[in-house]
């Protein structure tokens, strides 16, 4: 019996409602302006961001607590940081036959294209002072983001499953491009984008106001979505599927 | 010249914002199962929760993380724990006469109602394994309780600054009835809890989605809002005031 983890319906429930997530933590980012000094490293002179920016220093921090909270022993969750502590939890019995083991990792990737392409368009330019508060929302952003594109690890091992042979096939003989191509859903991706663009709207705007000015600009979420989450997953899926059968 | 965060229609424009954040990070909680685990303490038989509740832990750990960060060092942010170390950031040039500094703190409260009222009803009961999770958004949904209901500190120094001879008149008399009347507005709370259930109402649909479950039930919002979310910062209120003048 296939696990039911792996169904396409519980798989897709999942990314639906991560787009929740994802959504509401960038709304609430995009109240801040863009505070740019908390992406540089060394900008406040202190022991805090000497080897890292403020971001980074809250993103580190925030995946040492999780991983004493066994955020990692998860195999699809994946960590920005490499020097985390051993969980402080006693393991879960969880089944860890869902997906294969694997090493992928496109975080770096994420952070890039968080910090350098969707902060500066989310928020207004400038300085208000509230790096804290920015900080926090960003470390939210990206691992929302981050556990979104892992997900993949699960699209994939399903897709896997649904199509064994020709798989096997293809993975063989490396052919990343023929993957890519079974793995590609163009509707599928269209629907995201438009469902994506609906909520971002309709979570943008304030029922209780008066004005229309909306809390975040929408194409700006769906922008995200077409140029970096959906890429990014496909790319997590090939990798995953490249080496599904070592 | 009156300082601009005293401003009333700043005043108000922040506590507007501050429902989204509260009912996005209650939204955010409402997906996991009530997962009661994470409240007891020792419940992992681990170093992490013997002297407090998993989220207890998480809430601890972040606080610390924030504080050197300097988030308390905002006279009007309020920590839940007091054993949290020194801010390792410069000290921001901040203003500090907005409001008087002051030891004023109803955190215990918030968690207790948060955990024992808010919880149960926000949660489908029973356990679905995601304690780190349910965690990570108790933490989120309490700090920007605690946020919102702290802010009373300026609502109160914006209305002192209005009525400076009757309020110092009923602060001299210690008649906190008195103060309580004065600052207790039914229009504008009734407006308050009216909004929250639209936004809640608005934010918890689905758009993408055909059938019309919502990811949250707007009544649990507003009785949040108008059993304890009001009345506490209209204590924080009477409680500001009371020490005003010392």
């Amino acid at each position: 019996m296939k696990n039911k983890l792996l169904e396409i319906s519980h798989i897709r429930s999942c990314l639906i409602r991560m787009e929740e997530t994802i959504i509401f933590a960038l709304i609430e980012r995009a109240q801040f302006k863009l505070n740019d000094i908390i992406y540089k490293v060394g900008a406040f002179g202190s022991e805090i961001d000497q080897n890292d920016s403020l971001v980074g220093y809250l993103l580190h921090e925030t995946e040492t607590i999780h991983a004493r909270m066994r955020r990692y022993t998860s195999t699809q969750e994946k960590s920005f940081f490499t020097d985390l502590p051993k969980p402080m939890l006693p393991p879960l019995h969880e089944d860890h036959s869902t997906i294969k083991p694997n090493s992928i990792n496109v975080n770096d990737e994420i952070r890039h294209i968080y910090e350098k392409e969707t902060v500066p368009q989310l928020c207004e330019p400038g300085d208000d002072g509230q790096y804290g508060s920015s900080s926090v929302c960003d470390v939210t952003c990206l691992q929302a983001i981050s556990t979104r594109v892992h997900f993949a690890q699960l699209v994939a091992e399903s897709k896997y499953l649904e199509n064994k042979e020709k798989c096997d096939l293809y993975i063989k003989a490396g052919d990343d491009e023929s993957i890519m191509n079974l793995i590609t859903n163009k509707k599928v991706e269209a629907a995201v984008i438009d469902r994506v663009h609906k909520k971002a709207t309709a979570y943008g705007q304030d029922p209780g106001s008066e004005t229309e000015t909306s809390k975040i600009n929408a194409r700006i979420v769906t922008d995200l979505y077409s140029q970096w989450i959906i890429p990014l997953t496909k790319k997590v899926e090939v990798l995953y599927l490249l080496q599904r059968l070592k």
